[in-house]
């Protein structure tokens, strides 16, 4: 089924046809904030000192096929989903057994658990946390043809590209409706005749969600009583600003909520808590109004997600600040900690404790199989485990990934790699290592996609969907919130196996369903 | 009075206010389609081959202060003047007179007249016209402190920055009422906490007169009947697509009617009129999709405006294909030509017959004299004329400037350099310049302004009121719309006398009446 709707997808562009695509969607994004600001390889440092340039955020031509299936699925599951990561952030003891064999490999990981000891120590002030979270799959295709949904991450921190995706999704919607009467803006194709892409709430959702901490925390902790705001913590360089601003004018426009952005390094300057107020409220003091303070009810971390992004000492100091404060985070340390690769694993291992049913305890059993249905298979390499002998035969490693445990830590290992990487270094490094089985992408999936440079690719494809979840809750478990809504498809060329949308290897795209 | 609310305006700004400002206007201006593509002096050809970039258009941090009653004043006329403008352009006889002293000075004008008599002798199959003009004024302060409004000049083609004007209405309105219950992103000012910038109806106003006359047009005049569209001619290489798609994604959206845009280097190959059909309806291939046509209803000219645009005699060919054509065009050559200085000129004339009141038959006197008053004085140079008197005599010529009849014929010539520029050229030349008396603008306004190049310039600036109005009739005078609504406020640097906001020597800004 997958295979025969690709084959003759999409239909071929003449030259004029590609020249009025590409001009149409070069033009709607600029209209449409469909937007990134140019990175140096396309605008040299120093020919835009004043960073006023920007251009489209790489988009794909056409929406690509995507199983409705799949689709549907996907978003059946993702409020358990967000109920899972909530109930695994609430479990800090199962959470800090793994984060333990963790820190061994992973600096980062070891950073971010003293932070939340430090915190634990003092005693924590806020009981609320919010998740934003980004469930990514693939349609896999099953030797007999059908396509099964599996999960390749679970994202708790910085789930991005949910304004810039609904964006997608309504250009590639208006150019397959328009002129009014008759759409001519493609060549002719059945696909593209019949559907347009499901609609995409994932600005409307995330907003939601911010907006149900900002109401959740309640009155101001300060006397007298301060105004409230919510505070994006965002990278200084940040390229992707169209993407966090459709959120934030959501905020401001329909939760009527002040949103304020303050860059990761000048957190500890414009910030503070009182030390004589031991409810310990976040406040911020705008340095463009010094004599206004806001106080924070929900941090949104667009920032501080890379172990890259802590150059020193006082970052962790920073993040420390945000986490012991009484502002919501979004998230807790303990909740990012609950996105790690090791988790993933553990809750798809076959063997041992069934860890997902114990967390979705009171869930409808078929409901926990079809989250278990969505991982794939993926192992450790531990001594006598199943996960060496898979990674060093060969044969079987060829249908195998291997992935870094530790965050930000270099590339995927592919297929025939794997068995020469793992004897290349030291066994006792292994542990920072998962290997996961590969998911397998309908073979011949063809889209365009129209960089951010402007060059216009074509070629073979895989299409990665997201679903986006929002979740609030009590350290309890108790469920205060708790919504999904909007999807990311990113589209990549087949050529490249790593790569970010805002890199321009990937593209934005929207999905048809077959 | 004028003078006292600009003399501490705007309020100062400390770096950090400046730089808070700044990034929110920059950002917002990309989010939202408030850009132009860069010029080559901000991205050096090359650097963009696929012309993927874009910046924010020149604009105002502050909305600028503007006089109530001269914005409601300019409101009020416009119905009036889009009446005037569409009765001199059915006076072939009075409008051809005119042209006639021109032709001489203005090859331009010549040529235009040319497309206009080639039509005539076969004659025209449209009997309809349609008007997208602005009419620009400044608030001209009178030495008793008051303030009045003065006609700078009426366009009668390519209108232009309806659509981005309404957006930097929306965004300072946005600034000022931001974050919601405090606003704080402007420092404290008496004009900024009372007032938004009125509304900007520039997009519908405009939008609805191409709709207008879409619809006016009627049932297609071909067998079989082709789906109508309306036709944008814009310039190859336009660097202002933004506010030009701000009305077709107007004319889409709202009022349903299929928008194609046609480069005017492209006109001949992609539109044709049919030899066999007398009615000599105006056909349209879409290029990307070759076996579509459409028949245009209206044409609309954003290009074909000035001189430099007709580089050989195959533009005048095409400007006489569609002028011969069934669409409605906007405007037609006659309509062009009715907004040359001349007549400006003519109509201010102080003796001899009273042309504007009898172009204004059955109009209200009272109202007629309302007109009247926004002219300035204006002068022509022949011999033993006023003008030439008040020209020569270096004390009166400090109070004018001089400007050329010609399109596109050159700078204005101001205060003492006019008697020296006259000597400068043969008197036979001289029919081919209008003196103008100066109009006094608020001596110490001020602002600070954003350039596309992300330069903050601040200083004293004058400001241009335009406001936009649509009007479509028959020639026999007949009105069929009427309609004014929707404003440009355009500030420039006080050190400048010429210069587009495209060029980024002046910017688009919205005004706060007093």
């Amino acid at each position: 089924m997958a295979e025969s709707i690709y084959s003759n997808y999409p239909p071929d562009l003449s030259p004029a046809q590609q020249k009025f695509l590409v001009t149409s969607v070069k033009d709607w994004a600029i209209q449409n904030g469909l937007a990134v600001r140019p990175s140096p390889a396309i605008v040299p440092a120093g020919l835009d000192p004043n960073g006023v340039l920007a251009t489209n955020a790489p988009v794909t031509l056409f929406p690509s096929p995507f199983p409705r299936t799949c689709f549907e699925e996907a978003t059946a599951l993702q409020e358990i989903y967000n109920k899972l990561y909530a109930t695994i952030t609430c479990n800090e003891e199962w959470l800090g057994k793994i984060v333990e064999e963790l820190i061994e490999v992973d600096d980062f990981v070891l950073n971010l658990w003293k932070v939340h000891q430090d915190v634990k120590k003092e005693g924590y002030v806020q009981d609320l946390s919010l998740g934003l979270f980004r469930s990514d799959y693939m349609a896999h295709v099953l030797p007999t043809g059908a396509t099964a949904l599996k999960q390749v991450e679970f994202n708790t921190i910085s789930s991005s590209f949910g304004g810039l995706s609904a964006l997608v999704r309504k250009m590639h919607t208006e150019l397959l409706s328009s002129p009014p009467g008759s759409s001519i803006n493609y060549p002719p194709h059945p696909l593209l005749q019949s559907e347009v892409p499901p609609e995409n709430t994932a600005v409307e959702t995330l907003s939601a969600g911010l907006a149900a901490a900002h109401e959740a925390y309640g009155v101001s902790k300060s006397t007298p009583a301060l105004p409230l705001c919510v505070l994006f913590i965002v990278q200084e360089s940040e390229r992707n600003v169209f993407d966090q601003h459709a959120l934030s004018t959501q905020l401001k426009k329909v939760h009527n909520i002040p949103v304020f952005r303050v860059a990761s390094v000048d957190i500890l300057d414009q910030t503070s808590i009182p030390s004589s107020n031991s409810a310990r409220p976040l406040l911020y003091q705008p340095p463009h109004s010094p004599d206004s303070t806001f106080e924070v009810t929900t941090v949104y971390l667009r920032g501080y997600y890379a172990p890259d992004e802590y150059k020193s000492n006082r970052d962790w100091l920073a993040r420390t600040h945000l986490e012991r404060s009484a502002a919501i985070k979004c998230p807790s340390v303990l909740n990012q900690l609950s996105g790690c690769k090791k988790v993933q694993q553990v809750l798809a291992e076959p063997k041992g404790p069934d860890h997902l049913a114990s967390f979705l305890k009171g869930v409808d059993t078929t409901l926990i199989e079809r989250v278990r249905d969505t991982f794939a298979p993926q192992y450790d390499l531990s001594v006598d485990s199943q996960g060496r002998d898979l990674a060093l035969n060969p044969d079987t490693a060829m249908n195998h990934v291997l992935k870094p445990q530790r965050e930000g830590g270099g590339n995927n290992i592919y297929k025939s790699d794997i068995p020469t990487f793992l004897r290349s270094i030291p066994e006792s490094d292994w542990r920072g290592w998962v290997l996961m089985e590969l998911i397998n992408p309908a073979a011949n999936a063809q889209n365009v996609a129209l960089r951010n440079d402007g060059e216009v690719l074509r070629g073979h494809v895989i299409s990665e969907l997201g679903i986006y979840g929002t979740i609030l809750w009590e350290s309890t478990g108790k469920i205060l919130h708790n919504q999904q809504g909007g999807y990311l498809l990113r589209t990549k060329g087949k050529e490249v196996n790593e790569g970010g949308v805002a890199a321009g290897f990937s593209s934005l795209d929207s999905a048809i369903l077959f």
